[in-house]
């Protein structure tokens, strides 16, 4: 049997939410190897002899570095197990999964994609807030709040973003910066919505727009994780409810 | 029961991408509202008595306009069924889902989403294109190569998107008017890919630039549907293969 490692999105939090190609690789592997899963529920699917390896962080430090995790893939390769790396949402959004099938490719071991449902898009859908609509988006970006230290580049400026609908994960520590980034280039009327601890039951919204999302957030309570919406898409949860 | 309908995503066309919840849902559905399916296999999970209604486009053209399935949606869950409106990828990306939840919420009904995998991710990821890396983008967009001809403003306009990926959905009829805006403000050596029935066995995918994608998009014989990707995040798939 080839050696092969499986790069498997695991979904945005609801476990209805994983694939049916995703589930059924939790239940076959001999290993899984994940980080930041939204619920860590899906675990209690893997085999009762499964290795469960953790590489994620601890209490906010990296406790495995990217080129630790590569070594481990390819060693629990290299026995020729079903060998998955399962990670929170899909793989290749900010889930570094292009440096780990270029770490693959380098070793031998082939590696297959297993896209999941990424919490950029099912947790404002989820809140009742489309990321297009006709009425009022026609494209939309995504972006992170901070950046990795690692990249040398700035970070993203929000006011460079011209789509209609703005997501930003990770950004809720650092709102205001955002909110007055925003303000450079967006109307104060500019519907702002905020999903805290989305597609989970502990779901809370708070929306406003960028004149007043900074106080609502604030009296709101919210905390990270949550994922922010910019853009009059936020409009439809207004008319729907939610 | 309360009348209920579910707004549910039927992921990219690998029959293996549709979400737990939405498969159960499929299977259990009285009614089955759908249209532009990547893959309309996933139909025959549906119960034998089960009502299937097309209500997308026939050689090109819509055969319902919104108004009419609006009102199919309405009939058939006042009939207090299990009503699933099924949509390709995902619900809430160019899929409708905002003005179908303004439609059941006028009328009525609850509603419920059921977020999938979309294409715009999913088709670069399988064909080994991460839409975010640490090493070439923090950030990706989403458009349409074509807009709704019942939207008033004008097209987006390529060049002036800034995020450092770039996804263009049903833009290969499109090609030369797109390139041409790309390069108003990126670099001609700006990766490109275009990716043909991408999620499905019969992938196609022709890698270039900038500066050469239009011709050998049109040796490739590339035809829609097919999914546009710029950006450096293109590399990886010339460094992993694919």
């Amino acid at each position: 049997m080839a050696k092969k490692v499986y790069l498997v999105g695991a979904g945005p939090g609801d476990l209805g939410l994983i694939t049916v190609k995703a589930l059924d690789l939790v239940k076959k592997a001999d290993t899984i190897i994940y980080d930041r899963l939204a619920n860590e529920e899906i675990l209690g699917f893997a085999k009762k002899d499964a290795k469960l390896v953790y590489v994620g962080k601890k209490e906010g430090h990296h406790i495995f570095r990217q080129e630790r995790i590569n070594e481990i893939l390819k060693n629990e390769a290299d026995e020729k197990k079903v060998v998955v790396r399962l990670k929170g949402g899909d793989p290749m959004v900010f889930g570094r999964g292009g440096e780990e099938m270029n770490a693959l490719k380098e070793n031998g071991i082939d590696f297959e994609v297993v896209p999941g449902v990424t919490s950029a898009i099912a947790v404002p859908g989820l809140a009742n807030i489309p990321v297009t609509d006709r009425r009022y988006a026609s494209s939309f970006s995504v972006v992170t709040g901070h950046e990795d230290p690692a990249k040398s580049e700035p970070k993203m400026d929000i006011s460079r973003l011209t789509t209609d609908t703005v997501v930003i994960l990770m950004g809720v520590g650092n709102l205001e910066n955002i909110v007055s980034q925003a303000l450079k280039t967006r109307r104060k009327e500019t519907p702002v919505a905020i999903i805290q601890e989305g597609a989970t039951e502990n779901q809370k919204v708070v929306v406003g727009t960028l004149d007043d999302i900074v106080s609502k957030a604030r009296d709101g309570g919210i905390e990270p994780p949550a994922i922010i919406v910019v853009g009059d898409v936020v409009r439809v949860r207004g008319e729907v409810g939610g």
